[in-house]
């Protein structure tokens, strides 16, 4: 049975007879190896389909879906243990490990996890969502069943952008060590979310080009065959051709490949065989993203994830404020426009932070360092003392993984390098593993380091260049999604440092008062809200824009402190460690003593939703503002 | 001249009549090739005698005499760029950079720093400590010096241990991407500060012994010439000479060597033959830790730094209370024996974490992942996924390397891992770059995790059975350096989760009443604190002992507001975002108002003295806690 190429998303629900059958990984593993490939389209059309009800990562799972049929027909799943790598390719897993009715609502509140995750079910052995930890957390697996004296087969499936940050590197050479049972499948579509780059995907080309092994005897070991006519990058293809030397080798893995990876019964053979073997496999296998769907195949960047389908087609695309993001982009657009020793780095999200016009525009002066973000902040630094103003455009959840490097390579030294920290707050549907909510707590308690949050677009823009004129490190953070729909202006100005803008004031008049002082995303939903219990209580109500988490603008508290009666801190991060946490600190300094209501994110990591639904849910939004500042406002007035 | 090999360290100055001339590396450059191993010879006393009356790094140093002698021979320093990843090995660099006669005063209060530092010398270029950051800053400054177009070389020297981390994996990833041209010296002395570990070292001890390539015509080509004789380490050996393929050529690095370390005028001709090439070119080179120092060279680990001498021979060991480090290791032993869950994981601080006994007493329960914290903390991870409880020893600012795996693999996966986190707070000679003074703040915003810091070391232990006990993520935070000397229980008691301790209450009748809530090693000052003021001032003093920073123990807190004036914090720990900051905000959320002073560490990163020293000049030793308490409570007393 050849592939089958389809052409368009499926809005009615295919006819899946072998598919419909399978609740259990038990029942794929009785039918027939001739019928895997049957399994497979089946798989790939119900995913299709799927994706078009609900959205979410796509060309990820329809590469996948050979290997994820082959593994479950292959290995004693959960007994075995697979780890999915990032886990963005793990839809075809979940429709075959029972959970084929319910993805449908992926990514929605309530719905299955964008990403396994090990309390949605047994089959998820490790909950994932960055990339590069499924090596580690294998080996952790592996290394615990050989001391148990239980062993089992522990099985990581790493995509190739994946296999460049240092941690899988860490686990390789760790495996090695222990000489673990471990088999790693290299899933190499030759690219990460955007592009891979760098030595190693040179390298997986030179390997691809050699097409040392191709096939597999029955004891697993490797012979060669004539090299099959797929084509290969050919941008990597051209400086490939001298690498002679095996990475995986090097380091000290057994190495097979590179197979085909969408040939589900060759799979399954290589699989038997390798399986009997011990010691750290490595299985590469080549993929295509999108594999089966035509468009995808064409794009894959742009089908890395679709938006939902209407019931006939794909919805046009709403006229909305610009995204964050775009603004950023369009910032270091115009920034390295007035300023030649702008250069910009991103560790592989050159999409997601925006940063496409400005990589064509002055490709000499963009970085993309591929998933790798403690280097990124480092070569930053690096950059920064040769006296250029380097950008670091990275996710906030993603600057965790190059914290040290923020304290010890750039605050340490106070370095001029300036961060953009998108995603920042609650993410929506991507949920836990990739909220945004620690940032100002781990960088406020650095030194030297200034970090703002804008309240806008616009305001976004402006700290940009504001951050980016600063002679030292800084920061600014800003939210997922839209802005708010206001004027951008064009010009660039500086904002003060440590200033703070009053945005708001009710009823100034009033001895009876409020200030609410709010951060970056929540200044708007503040006003709002504001604005109501203004008017609802015939009270005075001050709203300020704090700009600045650090510097914080002590003066502006301590001037609003005589008419205050409350004071409410509002921000999409965590209370713990948060903004707000940095008022109370200086309210404590100056002894400032009136009652104060932090309000932000809880100490709980939140279940994904929509992010109104989330923002709603930890009631930040401008009802749930308005709520608890009512429940603390009457309790003081009564107490009076 | 051979090599001079030394027995004792010597106690008078040496002759050192070459050296003495050169204050500036372009005197160095000005003497003839023949006279450099004189140049090295006295520069090795010089780094003996020098060590001997300041104590400090010592073994790495005594490694890389040589190796800079060429360097700064060779290379148009400071023009050209040395960065010396790690930097402990930086003390023959600083003296052929002007800094000579200051290299006495190295890791003191106001002398030369540990490690190379940008404000000390024109010739640091990247200020270092954490390893692995040299390639990433290296690439940085070649990158940006391309763009300038104002190219140097640049020459990044990194020991085998630091290539173990994945940052230096994803940095030269980067570096093929950008065909840079860079020199990366890979200073192969086979062991990290303990001893490599992995398919890394492995594949070095491969290369090694079919010694590939060992001389370089004057064109920078290579060409085979026979083995030497020297020895290896056997350990490595045997498993090695299966791997044939070069890692470095794998990720698209030019390769040369391996080559002798310590023939200087070999290293001159390398140098200069290499420096005519282009793009990512790897120098390995073989060098011996504690070289031309015999009991170093026979036991590198116990020499990698030394303490001073004093005039005539190595000062006995003063018996003093145990090492908190030594507390953990004895306690891992201790609850190991009671529990054959217990797994533990260091990143190549295996001496440091007090951990060798436990290493030799458990072998199959050890894991030393080399330096890789990514990787250690996701590695429990998994191994907690089997139902095993992993216990991972690590420096609090190492911490910070796995600040991602933390939050995303170990703490919203809710696992049973716990973490012993040494050199918490301020660590003297190390400076700046070692301070732990940020863990409290990172981690505090994390949901799921318990974090605790003991007034002792008893309480040490006991808390780290606690955190082992309890079923979840949890962090006992020490300090560098020894207990008080109270007396250890041997019995294993766990602690109430989130439960402070009173410990002492002077004058409870008094209306007036200051409450001290003091954190971890701030805990024994705060009562000295306590006292003197109680007589001072005869006022009424609570000093409760907090144990907890996470869940805090909101109810003591409650219960003594109502006869308090004035709360204080203590902590030893940045005041943002830290300890008293979660008091702070339990304080606004149940409307206690009352003064509260937050003590702690100031927002600036503080230079290296002795830990007694910097505790002293932020005013967190008795006498600055009693001070500012003073300065507060007069200053209430009078308002009223």
């Amino acid at each position: 049975m050849p592939h089958m190429l389809y052409t368009e998303i499926p809005t009615h629900r295919p006819v899946t007879p072998l598919l419909d059958e399978i609740d259990h990984p038990q029942q794929l593993r009785q039918l027939e190896q001739s019928q895997l490939t049957q399994v497979a389209d089946e798989l790939r059309q119900f995913i299709l389909y799927a994706a078009g009800q609900s959205g979410g990562h796509f060309g990820a799972n329809l590469g996948v879906i050979e290997l994820t049929v082959a593994l479950h027909y292959c290995f004693n799943t959960p007994h075995d243990r697979l780890i999915w790598d990032v886990g963005h390719q793990a839809y075809p897993h979940k429709v075959l490990t029972g959970r084929r009715e319910q993805l449908m609502t992926i990514r929605a509140q309530h719905g299955l996890a964008a990403f396994p995750a090990r309390e949605e079910s047994v089959f998820d052995t490790f909950g994932v969502g960055h990339s590069s930890t499924a090596i580690s957390a294998g080996l952790g697996m592996s290394l615990a069943r050989r001391y148990q004296q239980n062993p089992c087969e522990v099985v990581c499936i790493v995509g190739d952008g994946a296999m460049t940050a240092g941690m899988a590197f860490e686990a390789m050479n760790d495996a090695v060590a222990h000489d673990a049972d471990l088999m790693v499948v290299l899933n190499d579509n030759d690219m990460s979310i955007s592009c891979s780059t760098g030595g190693f995907a040179r390298h997986l080309a030179a390997i691809w080009e050699k097409g040392q092994l191709v096939n597999i005897d029955e004891h697993g070991e490797a012979y060669v065959q004539p090299h099959p006519k797929w084509t290969y990058n050919s941008r990597l293809h051209q400086s490939a051709t001298d690498a002679a030397d095996n990475l995986f080798k090097a380091i000290g893995f057994d190495y097979f490949g590179p197979f085909d990876g969408h040939d589900v019964e060759h799979l399954v053979h290589v699989f038997n065989a390798l399986k009997k073997r011990q010691g750290p496999r490595l299985i590469h296998i080549y993929t295509k993203k999108g594999k089966g769907f035509e468009p995808a195949e064409a794009d894959p960047i742009t089908y890395h994830a679709i938006t939902k389908i209407t019931p006939v087609s794909i919805a046009p695309v709403k006229k909305s404020p610009p995204k964050y993001s775009d603004v950023f982009g369009q910032w270091l657009c115009d920034e390295a426009a007035q300023d030649d020793r702008l250069l910009a780095i991103t560790p592989a999200m050159c999409e997601g932070s925006g940063m496409v016009k400005f990589a064509k525009q002055y490709p000499e002066r963009f970085f993309d360092v591929a998933i790798a973000e403690q280097h990124a902040v480092t070569l930053a630094a690096g950059m920064a003392c040769e006296g250029l103003k380097p950008v670091v455009a990275i996710y906030s959840t993603f600057l965790q993984r190059g914290y040290d490097q923020l304290i010890h390579d750039v605050a340490l030294q106070n370095l001029d390098v300036t961060f953009g920290i998108d995603r920042a707050g609650l993410v929506g549907e991507d949920g836990p593993t990739h909220a945004g909510a620690y940032d100002y707590a781990y960088m406020r308690t650095i030194p030297n380091l200034v970090i703002m949050a804008p309240k806008d677009e616009n305001e976004c823009r402006q700290m940009l260049h504001t951050a980016y004129d600063f002679n030292g490190p800084a920061a600014v953070r800003y939210p997922r999604g839209a802005g708010l729909g206001v004027e951008i202006q064009q010009e660039l100005t500086k904002l003060e440092i440590g200033k703070a803008e009053m945005v708001l004031q009710c009823h100034p008049e009033h001895d009876e008062h409020i200030t609410i002082l709010a951060f970056g995303s929540r200044v708007s939903v503040a006003m709002e809200a504001a604005q109501q219990l203004a008017q609802l209580h015939d009270i005075g109500i001050t709203v300020v824009n704090m700009r600045f988490v650090k510097p914080l603008d002590e003066q502006i508290i301590r001037d609003l402190a005589e008419r205050t009666q409350l004071f409410v801190t509002i921000e999409e991060h965590a209370v713990m460690a948060g903004a707000g946490s940095a008022v109370n600190e200086y309210l404590a300094k100056a002894q400032i003593m009136k009652p104060t209501l932090n309000l932000g994110l809880p100490d709980t990591f939140m279940a994904q939703a929509t992010h109104t639904q989330m923002l709603k849910n930890c009631g930040l939004d401008a009802e749930g503002i308005q709520a608890s500042i009512e429940k603390v406002w009457l309790r003081i007035v009564q107490a009076v």
